[in-house]
């Protein structure tokens, strides 16, 4: 494997990926637009700006390859991966007033355009809507997994907060941190695709897993990325992981393994302002870069290995192709 | 009635209403409580310093005492009781986030003891727990009174954040706004109150409705403590409405009074800073203050009316009580 973040590869397999779920994109891309209204209109032009529905998609398309593994797909599946991308926009509205990152996207972000109060009462304006679409299931069990994916979320965010400029950080409690802020809802999609689509437990539970390790291995390349990535290839503001003196990764690996001088020279870099070259660098010489890569894709391989037990179906080499993408991935 | 807000007379009656439900609300406290733990020490620490449940409880009072003019009180009432004070708490501490205020129950706000992150962090993971705790009854009506009270909540922000510096803001359209973001809370609170002890449509809608008139009621009474209170009286920021430049109800109405002078010097003070005492001054001249103290005592008046149907019970008097503190209350 190369020892910097390609730039260039792009979500390798993504744009094969949909073409089996193109349609129902589409249906879920309206059925986001929907969410976009209350019976005010300021407060529509507001959500105007609210780019949900505008990105890769990620979490509609587990969704809905997951419940195409399972059978055959129905309205609950587009309802549900409407709600899955509308918890995610939530969380990004809030990231970048917390980041206060400029770009998501390439464009300007809703913190920038509108203040962080508007994006702060929009997040949670897409979170209730989240919480009101799962009342409208005769299934309890939605609701439940959607409060207990909100609840992971934040915990997740919360716990690396009370991280930060901690560089003895433990690589388990990292994982901790992207198991709840990220990899908790990728295994809730994957779990509801099952579900809708009438899937046994067996199944809906190997689904969670594939869903989980995906979303480790997707956190541990974003996080990368912010280290190594061009915000031209990835189109949002990079560097806030160190801005912030968030550890991550590469950081905890570089930190644990350099020499004493390494080390001393890693935390003069990390407590200075604008120094990411000088990091990757770094970060290269002590293995970090390339511990992280090789953590993501063994991650990706345990991912694929809790597909073994479904029927070889072109919903399940999406999957597959889909994995392989994460770790290739620049955007 | 006196023309500038009374700063000692307290919430008049309001130490006398919870004797009746003394012992519910300190298990509301101990509900609330529970939900204040996460799988992670940090966090906990983190949720220490949120003090829900050390206010005035004044939403769990009405789900109780609602309840009880309704029949027996059960452990049903409890957690939502504990559920309405969460929903409020998350949006308290997203509220000082939006309005940088840095005192809330004369304590330091969390923002400003832990950062707009964590306070933002910590609202989000209130609100989804309180979305788990309504995904635990077999009632799909909590979770859909909670899920639309949330995005009226949020409606109503949203709302008077477009209207920010809007000095021709119509008189309806603030009543839009802080039915949203304070008054169909304290109407579901009175709701799920009659819902939890088996009280019939009628009673719940009269109850509901009792709740919408008093929340109406306490806003403008709040708005109006904002411009003409004492923070040692009231225990939280104040003046942040107008630092924040939102309309409400004494400017809007001072504004449509004023003569041409009048406005021109209102308009003046409302641009500049730290201007509260000339603007108490104009307002008086104008009826602003006095315009939004009747308008409150006529809305309290609309919200016992709503309580005709109900029997004379002591929880019934209690609700009257309550209703007549709001106006006079300095906290």
């Amino acid at each position: 494997m190369p020892d910097s973040v390609s730039t260039t590869a792009g979500l390798a397999s993504w744009s094969e990926a949909p073409a089996l779920i193109k349609d129902e994109l589409g249906r879920v891309r309206a059925v986001i637009a929907e969410q976009m209204v209350t019976p005010f209109g300021p407060v529509n032009l507001l959500l105007q700006d609210v780019s949900a529905g505008s990105g890769k998609m990620l979490r509609p398309a587990l969704v809905l390859l997951c419940g195409h593994c399972c059978g055959n797909l129905n309205k609950r599946h587009i309802t549900l991966s409407a709600m899955a991308e509308l918890i995610h926009t939530a969380s990004l509205l809030h990231d970048d007033v917390l980041d206060q990152a400029t770009t998501r996207r390439n464009t300007a972000t809703v913190n920038i355009l509108h203040g962080n109060e508007a994006a702060v009462l929009l997040g949670d304006y897409l979170l209730s809507r989240v919480f009101a679409l799962g009342m409208e299931f005769d299934d309890p069990r939605i609701g439940r997994i959607f409060s207990a994916t909100a609840m992971a979320l934040c915990q997740g965010e919360l716990l690396q907060n009370t991280q930060r400029q901690n560089w003895q950080l433990d690589e388990s409690v990292y994982m901790d941190i992207i198991r709840g802020k990220t990899a908790e809802l990728f295994g809730a999609c994957c779990s509801l695709g099952a579900l809708a689509a009438g899937a046994d437990e067996t199944v809906e539970s190997s689904l969670r897993q594939f869903g989980i390790q995906l979303g480790l291995a997707f956190q541990i390349t974003d996080d990368l990325l912010d280290i190594a990535g061009r915000e031209d290839k990835v189109g949002k503001t990079l560097g806030t992981d160190l801005d912030k003196r968030k550890p991550t990764l590469p950081v905890i690996y570089a930190l644990h393994s350099a020499t004493g001088a390494q080390r001393t020279e890693l935390l003069r870099v990390l407590s200075g302002a604008n120094e990411r070259p000088a990091l990757v660098r770094l970060l290269q010489d002590c293995q970090g870069l390339s511990y992280a890569r090789s953590k993501a894709y063994s991650l990706c391989q345990e991912a694929v290995h809790c597909l073994d037990g479904l029927p070889d179906t072109p919903a399940r080499s999406a999957l597959i192709r889909l994995t392989q993408g994460i770790v290739s991935r620049s955007s």
